[in-house]
């Protein structure tokens, strides 16, 4: 079945934001195998709603529309659609005593216009929302359907997800599961090239790849009776994935590496401490982004100046003007230095040069190195790793700091 | 005159990428003041291209296409744009010229299909591009234009701003300045309310507010016959809102507020050091964001255990059992002790609850105690600023970072 997105809001056409919406829902159209023809935007204009839905009724079996579902009088996309479907807008009941229980809760008082959130169109699906106020519907004629979600983005990716996702599923007559693999080392073009012929054979369940800040994704969906079949299919294929592709494979259905690092420190009881120069407290900053992050993380320096590398880390200053900041005995230096103030676990070290100019050196842009520094007993072992990363400043030290949280994730506990 | 973007690639409908190309074009439209009535994307198929294309031609007077100017048998944005207008493609010597040098500076060699690119429309007006390979281009037909621009957003944005603004401008006959206002402590419907008569009265030059991460932009547009004039003619509107709005404006034209500060710092000469707590090094990790800020940031620590912020920044363990890690005088210690520690001559000590959850003393979700102490010759002055920030444990994260930022920016130094 053929899909277009119809996303109404004038603040789109002034550019005041993006239109994630159709991203978001469009990522979940392709995992249902669903065909997404056309994106509209258009104002918050009557004239022009009902134009674009006519217009999308005359090319496609499904439109989804996103935002015009809020109290004020220019939120008509409700009004629109069932204007060109003939049907009444009804006050819904149960959404009514839902929006009206929302305001209780934050201690306000519900003003009238709110009501007309409640009004849907007869015989719809209500998708109750429980991200927000306006409930969202999807309603059917001759056979196509009109699905209509809430506009702000922390209310229509989960309505989307939890809502309209399952009534399209059940449209074909089944229920969709997906697993995420997220894959740190390799990029998305490598990936493909290894698993250009098991992905083109892969029907159901199907694997797709996509590319974030450079880690790289892979989805595989599969379609059944029930969730739990569905679940029940993806599963050895996710067992596959991660064989072919070894351990760049750092989680299934995880938020990120550093999430991943938190826990598995956590579970293995141990402490870290970070010392960073180029990445600037970045890898400190990212763990900390993990609620719950302090059982694991003790603290970091940033050791921008090397007086701060020698006074605070210890890093021996005759090593310092011998090598440079940016080289590996300081990196190690950094490290169990850090690991030793803290009285940390594992200490990790990071020094690089992240541009736009090089330091007084001449050693390339890009140039980073990572030393990880682990307790033993009375002792302690401490690795480094150099690496030349490429893009600008800001690249750079994400980067590096991927890269950091990548070692930690590997290393054995 | 009425505009409509439409966007050419099947990328974005499978929700790979956010449409931000729309987004950045809308904006500089609005600078224009030109309306913006449509958003399209359409995938790359001939067919539903061209239709695309007519149907924004029997409904806007200009049509500004993005994406499809590649090399590959896919991209044909501009071969369906000749076609719409009858127009023929003829190689344009000068692009290929550049598209050559493009590959030559790389040291690689100029495949055959790249030629493609340097076919333009005849009688074009040709937009050389100075971010990528593929030029871009605007025709006329009977007082409608089509502009032709890049995919990439990093090459879209500035040859729209700095090659289709001009070229859209000088249809009305003339040249347009803008000026930013960058804006923190003040909301965006607190600065709608104070100015909004204000802003409704102002054409030439016009006011227009952004919200952005926490913070709020004013734009400041005027058009006349030359960009001096233009420039000229916001000058003085930008002052009055100075005046106006006093110094929550951060800076007129300025990137960030760690821009701001890191500048401000290093015209006086002073360094400085961070303790963080509860931002995790997010205060450290802005400000190393801006390149050259070695000359002013010594380093920071991060002192996310409270071993770590007695052992290393030295505050009092019995304040620390007294009054919590949350507390007035623990981020009084941390400035002093991190200025200490690094010899610096700004402290900055930042502690909180970021939540989702608070610690073992209950305080608030979003508590935050921001100190900043400065060395004066033998002694020194340290002030604390309390905080009640809302949202979640990012927002919370992100706005005890910015307002951190904004103490240093007003520093009397």
């Amino acid at each position: 079945m053929r899909v277009e997105i119809l996303a109404v809001g004038t603040e789109l056409l002034l550019g005041e934001i993006a239109n994630t919406d159709a991203q978001d829902v469009s990522q979940g159209l392709s995992e249902l195998g669903l065909d997404v023809l056309y994106h509209t935007v258009v104002g918050d204009n009557p004239a022009r709603v009902r134009q674009a839905l006519e217009l999308a009724l005359s090319r496609v079996d499904i439109v989804i529309t996103t935002g015009g579902l809020g109290p004020t009088y220019d939120d008509l996309t409700k009004e629109m659609c069932a204007e060109v479907f003939g049907y009444k807008l009804v006050m819904h009941e149960e959404s009514l005593e839902r929006i009206e229980s929302f305001f209780t809760k934050l201690g306000r008082t519900m003003t009238e216009n709110n009501k007309k959130q409640a009004m849907l169109p007869e015989g719809c699906t209500v998708f109750s929302n429980d991200w927000g106020t306006a409930p969202g519907c999807a309603m059917e004629k001759n056979g196509q359907h009109i699905l209509m979600l809430p506009g702000p983005p922390r209310e229509c990716k989960p309505m989307f997800r939890y809502r309209a996702m399952p009534y399209l599923a059940a449209l074909s007559g089944g229920a969709l599961h997906s697993d995420w693999l997220r894959i740190f080392g390799m990029g998305e073009s490598a990936v493909e090239d290894k698993l250009r012929e098991l992905m083109e054979a892969a029907v159901n369940p199907s694997v797709a790849p996509y590319a974030k800040e450079g880690e790289c994704l892979l989805r595989v969906t599969a379609k059944a009776e029930t969730e739990e079949a569905a679940a029940a299919m993806t599963a050895p294929m996710v067992e596959r994935l991660k064989n072919e592709l070894g351990d760049v494979v750092y989680g299934v259905n995880v938020d990120s590496l550093e999430q991943v690092v938190v826990e598995k420190l956590r579970a293995a009881g141990l402490t870290l401490a970070c010392a960073e120069s180029c990445t600037g407290g970045l890898v400190t900053k990212r763990i900390t982004d993990v609620p719950g992050a302090s059982a694991v993380l003790l603290g970091g320096v940033c050791s921008y100046a090397n007086e701060i590398k020698a006074g605070v880390l210890g890093v021996n200053k005759q090593i310092l003007a011998k090598h440079g900041a940016v080289s590996a005995p300081v990196a190690v230096m950094m490290a169990q230095g850090v690991r030793r103030l803290m009285n940390a676990d594992i200490g990790i070290g990071i020094t690089g040069i992240a541009g736009p100019a090089s330091d007084d050196t001449n050693k390339p842009v890009g140039l980073v190195y990572i030393a990880v520094s682990r307790r033993e007993g009375e002792g302690s072992v401490t690795f480094v790793r150099e690496l030349h990363l490429s893009g600008n400043r800001e690249r750079i030290r994400l980067s590096a700091a991927s890269n950091a949280l990548n070692l930690l994730r590997k290393l054995p506990v």
